[in-house]
């Protein structure tokens, strides 16, 4: 057990706290809307509600604990600034409410932020400053700045005032949806679940907090077990890729969170494309997690009624629009398979004519001719084609070999996009 | 002018009608948020607010106005059964509220219908019978069903009921924003804008209602203008692009709307992109037509209090992402060029070294060889890289031609996506 410091008493996050988060925040950031999803229910089995922090205006629900601690500033540190390290929500977040307020925000992301999250932090008004390529490095940029320009440290999640202030989505939760049974929330550093889980028991004490983290970084997961970790890899939900998790947070969480569920890559991506599909919203990894960790145990949450906290949805379209194609291949939906032909006229058409006489849709082809693997004369095809479902692709497929063509599956890593 | 018979009489839609429709549907449709839209506003200058319509369960608005007719059915109709005639959300919202209620509903889809559309139709339990290469050829199976079954019409827009049930909208918008100014609504068939417009200016007569169509299928605005006008062509917002609008309809808007805005469809995949990556929610193109419509004319509405009707959601993901890879392209974040080059080792690795140097993100390369327009020996390169802006792209091809390439830029349409 970690000895409990004074900076990292739990105790000093409390239900009082994050209503006075809730007053001080009314009007500057949005009370997103908490609705039911009946096609996640149908899809989970759970009652499922979702939290669309996604709908605030930085696209992430980061703006209410920077905003809060923005607010407890002295007038002379308002003066001097604040800054914070962040290539994601966070530096959104904090530019944002403090562009509104007049406080000079200084965010320092790594030189390989992409380009669309430096241009939407500075056009919130906050000077962006380029250093190191990690967040590590950019934090020692960050620190000597801090000193030598005296300004205010907003640190994203281990910090009082941060988590009162995303505690207050948990009020709103339960104000909307009183009868809920079950939060699940992702956790990165743990401010977001530290504030809710402190808000939701205190008002409901019998409702079930869970976490979710990735596979790839489950700090909270092994703090709340007792178990060493390791925390690496590259995943697609990089706002909760924290290796470093809070001090104050974790002795929060293993105050008041019931459990913390590992969801892997591969089920974050169906939850994204669940979102995306299902409810025509856009989740980025992250914020998907929640949904996620619902999808790895469904059994466990069965007819309870679940709110999702969809906590963010920046996520490149481009990355998106893989997501898709990739859930569709992996449903069975898009099938892509590689033929070995002769290299002679008409074999493309007939090929073409047996997938479209059963009513499959050719949406690409790739002929090759240099491939090793096939005779000098020969050539082969990668064909790309939707199915109704998995059945049908597979009776396109028995239909060519019928024909004497040799066909293989491709596996999505194999496949050019 | 036309000549008004009892059934295209405007006077039977009434906002009485449509708060009758806003009791009935109360619990069973979502009450879906609306909500300040910043980013909108910024991009715009109006002062802009969305109504998330696209949240319902079938994704569109259309579930309001069948619900409401199918609530008007005698119980010997409701025995028999419905019948509807359509492709996209008017199916959807038929199959899903009969369903719910156990009466039992045939659906005619082309049978060209995407596949898609097919299953989440009769996932919501609606028998669907494909029939016909246009919605005019399964209107006459339809027809031919509707008698042989004796089954109750759904109308998607031409009923009173329906209009009464889609005016709901403007209920809720006044509701959640009584300061508005303007309504801007997508007109197909003419039901969402006839039932919005009764409601608002009944509520508050100084409001504007401002309809938008495609400019392909302007038939509103000719019946507004009293011109003849031609509708085809294929369009991105194809749940607007209705060839025959409602009679009713027609009349209702004469007599309370204030104009019609026509939208390119640069313009409406403008606004789709605007949707996805400033709000991270889906707008289908009929979907974004307000949006379409603000931006076509921002001057008129400067300053003021404007509310879109952000009617559906229903686009297919891949449609989407190649909707947002042309943005890109518009705004010149994502440049493609020819190059033609000597057929020699180390050509690739010089061209990329260029732009990487630059700061250029190189994201897709192809080689040909075949093209006859180049010299036998040598070797066309098409290279796509993401540059921060128009004039770094600009940066980056002077930079290669000081190496004395030959690049030309690649249109949207001859890039192969």
């Amino acid at each position: 057990m970690t000895k409990v410091d004074r900076f990292s008493d739990p105790a000093q996050i409390t239900l009082k706290g994050v209503q006075a988060a809730a007053e001080l925040i009314r009007g500057a950031v949005l009370q997103t809307p908490c609705l039911p999803a009946p096609k996640l229910s149908l899809l989970t089995g759970a009652d499922v509600y979702v939290k669309y922090e996604n709908m605030q205006v930085t696209g992430a629900f980061k703006e209410r604990g920077a905003l809060v601690k923005l607010d407890s500033l002295t007038p002379e540190e308002r003066k001097r600034g604040v800054i914070a390290v962040s290539a994601g929500n966070h530096a959104q977040g904090v530019a944002y409410h403090a562009g509104r307020l007049g406080i000079p925000a200084t965010i320092v992301m790594p030189v390989l932020t992409p380009f669309v999250k430096i241009s939407a932090t500075r056009a919130f008004g906050a000077e962006v400053v380029l250093a190191g390529n990690t967040l590590a490095e950019a934090k020692a940029e960050a620190d000597r700045l801090a000193n030598e320009r005296a300004l205010v440290w907003v640190h994203p999640y281990d910090d009082k005032h941060v988590i009162h202030g995303q505690g207050t989505i948990g009020l709103e939760m339960l104000e909307a949806q009183p009868d809920l049974d079950v939060l699940i929330v992702p956790v990165g550093g743990g401010g977001l679940i530290a504030g809710i889980a402190v808000a939701a028991k205190a008002i409901k004490p019998d409702i079930e907090v869970i976490g979710v983290e990735t596979v790839l970084y489950p700090g909270m997961w092994g703090a709340l077990k007792g178990k060493e970790v390791r925390c690496e890899g590259a995943t697609i939900a990089e706002g909760i890729a924290v290796r470093d998790i809070g001090l104050l947070t974790q002795e929060v969480v293993k105050t008041h969170v019931d459990d913390i569920i590992l969801a892997t890559e591969s089920t974050l991506e169906q939850a994204i494309n669940a979102y995306l599909t299902q409810l025509r919203t856009i989740a980025e990894g992250a914020g998907a997690a929640g949904l996620a960790g619902l999808l790895t145990d469904p059994k466990r949450f069965s007819g309870k009624k679940v709110g999702l906290v969809l906590c963010g949805g920046n996520i490149d379209p481009r990355l998106l629009s893989k997501i898709v194609v990739r859930e569709l291949a992996r449903d069975g939906k898009l099938v892509s398979i590689r033929i070995d032909t002769p290299d002679r006229p008409g074999v493309l058409g007939e090929i073409a004519t047996v997938i479209g006489d059963l009513q499959g849709n050719v949406v690409d082809v790739a002929h090759h001719r240099l491939f090793l693997n096939v005779p000098a004369k020969g050539a082969t095809l990668d064909v790309s084609f939707e199915a109704f479902d998995r059945a049908h692709g597979e009776e396109i497929v028995s239909a060519l070999r019928e024909r004497d063509f040799t066909v293989r599956h491709l596996e999505i890593s194999e496949r050019i996009d």
